[in-house]
């Protein structure tokens, strides 16, 4: 199931290059990406796990309540999160000329399924 | 020049709390608050500063680009924060159910103003 939604997601959102559900620990249950030169979604996606690992620290001492989304802008990529669990979350990689929005609805839309598979 | 700017940033987005410069080191050039219950921005702003360190990093190991944006979205709050600078930041923390668009369309308009003044 989670091969399907990652698939759905990546053909779905114009710009997007692979999509994963992750641990925090940097661990992917499933990927899927599109041949694209020079990114490797395993590495960026790691890098970020730790980070995010960060960021919901933060939101636990500021009592800002639960983190729920994150997103990244870089000079040649956007980098949207969704937070599915305690311990796992969805990443989409995408251009930075790609359609954001569509992205976000798509990782909101699929979120609530993911949820119940990892239950 | 940044109080100004500050205050228009806070003032102009429906929901706005607050709006801080600062350096990655934690340290804030100016901000400007509205008065709400239970929230420092400064311990927000000085956890976020960390985090923005190694999302920073993580950009320059990965060559995705320089990092121009980061937007953190949680049960309560959103948090929009543009970089201006090698140093500096620029964070707009605000209600969950404000304006974010407006935000970050403001923090958009204002970067370079900012940024020729940190020069």
């Amino acid at each position: 199931m989670f091969a399907e939604v990652l698939r759905t997601l990546v053909e779905e959102t114009s710009g997007a290059i692979g999509a994963v559900v992750m641990g925090y620990d940097g661990i992917a249950i499933d990927q899927h990406l599109r041949p694209v030169e020079g990114v490797d979604l395993g590495l960026v996606a790691v890098e970020y796990a730790n980070i995010l690992k960060e960021v919901k620290k933060a939101a636990e001492i500021l009592q800002t309540g639960e983190l729920e989304e994150v997103t990244i802008l870089t000079g040649g990529y956007q980098i949207l999160i969704r937070i599915l669990s305690e311990d796992y979350f969805i990443g989409l990689l995408m251009r930075r000329e790609g359609n954001a929005g569509k992205g976000r609805f798509l990782l909101m839309r699929e979120a609530p399924g993911l949820r119940a598979e990892l239950r």
